[in-house]
């Protein structure tokens, strides 16, 4: 009798996987090392060819005067928000409560940068212009996340867009986008990312998400706000001597990837679809504005995890390696489609889905 | 007639260069990439066997409890202090005038931390225990940096360290070295890395400059600084997804330099000598006590950038890429051993230190 696996490992010996683009392992960076000739020089503390023509690169890309390349959206989006309320002198912002700063940071805008933060909407909606109009105590800077991670990537309309942009700019209250994963709401939006980009202020979008470059990030916007942000960049422990590694590897995979996102999300929506069919499954968004949803289950995560480990075994091909418990005894999982859904044969996904099907009739839904 | 060269584009096409390990280029990072297989996985926001591996070695080379890898030496000392100020309730450190931390942060420890700083002794000078001991507000922690990088790298005497350490513990001071170039001043005083750790609660030491990696720095201490360090790690922005290019390049390289420290202490004992016997100049120190020291000459920069081009392209070795300007029509430049020097012929070496004589003679010092 083999021991019962845990559903990483069960994930680890399937033969397709659903998300993502590929194994996070050494032959990502070795790949993209390859394009590069070896004499190519470091960056050198922000300056140089390699960091330099990658900036102007994605600044032209996002429709902004300028950009710098920072090693974390982490840091970028605490100096962006840092730079906003300096100039306005007052440390008070708006964002979603289940905003990465919010939730995933230890409280780093506070502790750092002593900034105040108010959240808008529910936790389970997008923020709606009336949610900033409603904001009874001034504030410096909003923040938007497009789309609304840790809800499935959840979309406001573009027409709701732009009238909290030109509220804001009405209000004197700076925008900014939290575009971690802007590439892959363009197909949905149909929309340049300058289009999205004139909207906000600054801009930040990561170079390893839907990329998937080794880690990094851009934050674009004005000169003067550039400029400013180079400071801070030093000021926070940023300006590395070298950021090559993670340059050459985002401008490799923005080459390979970047035209890929009308396809990431058709793929999204399709398997939304086959989930949908299944008992006991709601995904949210029901149908995906991005490369990414999440799968809502009827029923609680331990037994989950049980039916997916068999699952894994049973078929070959790994959904998720993490459930989320949610409330009343059920749970959820991410999906995030990359280049590995198209490598997956069709029946081999539906055959997943139905064999999911049927251990969630099993099982019925929790009492 | 060819157009005058930049000190920097005679360097660059010298045959032999005295300072450093190599270029600074890509090859770096391929050559150290080469040691590790393909399939290697990477680290996950500060977890895993690459992370985890090299923090273990790292902790045990510097006979601490535990450490941890940052993106920068500048984002981990913040920290270190940040967390012993935090302990005391006192947000107020003392440490030299020409600090990194004073002199190359942008007031990072100011403007994020809203830490004071106290500057012990005179800028040319170390910290000696009478500066210590005449501070006259408390302070949370005391930063030494070993060796003092910019007055030449000079040092205290061993004695003088473990009497400012008893003073700090007495005091309930706590004591955090900057040890970027720790690796280099541990022939001089004939200690291993734990003897010097010993005498402070927390270290920093630097991946890329002895040792020649990409970037990143080892912040090592006690289980609780380095709990609590890995948390203001996340609020810094210095928890990415993935550290491992840095990781990679910091084990090959301390594999291949660090046990090198002697001979680079030696050359660079060597080529002071040498550089003392020119006409006008005087080295800080003027026997070295790490790899490191700085050449002051009496001319002025520009003048010494005349000569140096033409002495670049008449001897084909190269010295520096960079002069600072000092006091009294004076100037000074930084000579740091690494690899290359032990590649250059002996009498190429003497070559252009009788060449740099003469010349020296030839213009004679400033008026």
């Amino acid at each position: 009798m083999s021991k019962k696996l845990s559903l990483i490992e069960a994930y680890n010996q399937t033969k397709y996987q659903l998300v993502g683009h590929s194994k996070r392992d050494l032959a990502v960076l070795k790949e993209a090392l390859e394009a590069f000739e070896s004499d190519l020089e470091s960056d050198n503390y922000g300056t140089g060819k390699i960091i330099d023509e990658f900036q102007e690169k994605m600044a032209e890309f996002l429709g902004k005067e300028a950009a710098v390349f920072f090693p974390s959206g982490t840091m970028a989006q605490q100096i962006a928000l840092r730079i906003w309320c300096d100039k306005k002198g007052l440390k008070r912002v708006a964002y979603h409560p289940l905003s990465h700063l919010e939730i995933r940071e230890e409280d780093g805008l506070k502790e750092l940068h002593q900034i105040e933060s108010i959240l808008l909407a529910d936790k389970d909606s997008v923020i709606q212009l009336a949610d900033v109009v409603n904001i009874d105590k001034e504030i410096s800077c909003l923040l938007l996340e497009l789309p609304q991670r840790e809800i499935g990537g959840q979309l406001p309309d573009y027409e709701t867009l732009e009238a909290i942009s030109n509220y804001c700019r009405e209000k004197n209250i700076k925008i900014h986008l939290d575009g971690a994963r802007l590439y892959e709401i363009l197909p949905y939006y149909r929309k340049s990312a300058p289009e999205i980009s004139r909207l906000f202020d600054s801009v930040y979008v990561s170079m390893y998400k839907g990329i998937g470059g080794i880690a990094g990030a851009i934050l674009a916007g004005d000169h003067d706000f550039i400029k400013d942000s180079i400071v801070w960049k030093r000021r926070q422990g940023g300006d590395l001597i070298s950021l090559y590694p993670y340059i050459i590897s985002a401008d490799y995979y923005f080459n390979k990837r970047a035209h890929k996102m009308s396809q990431y999300y058709d793929e999204a929506v399709e398997l939304a679809r086959y989930f949908n069919q299944c008992e006991g499954i709601e995904t949210k968004p029901l149908v995906p504005v991005s490369n990414m949803f999440h799968v809502h289950v009827q029923v609680s995560e331990e037994k989950l995890e049980t039916i997916l480990v068999e699952l894994y075994e049973e078929t070959g091909v790994g959904l998720t390696t993490r459930i989320t418990e949610a409330e009343g005894n059920k749970c959820f999982f991410e999906m995030s489609i990359g280049d590995r859904y198209s490598l997956v044969p069709t029946n081999e996904v539906e055959n997943v889905i139905k064999v999911l099907d049927r251990r969630l009739k099993e099982v019925g839904p929790e009492a």
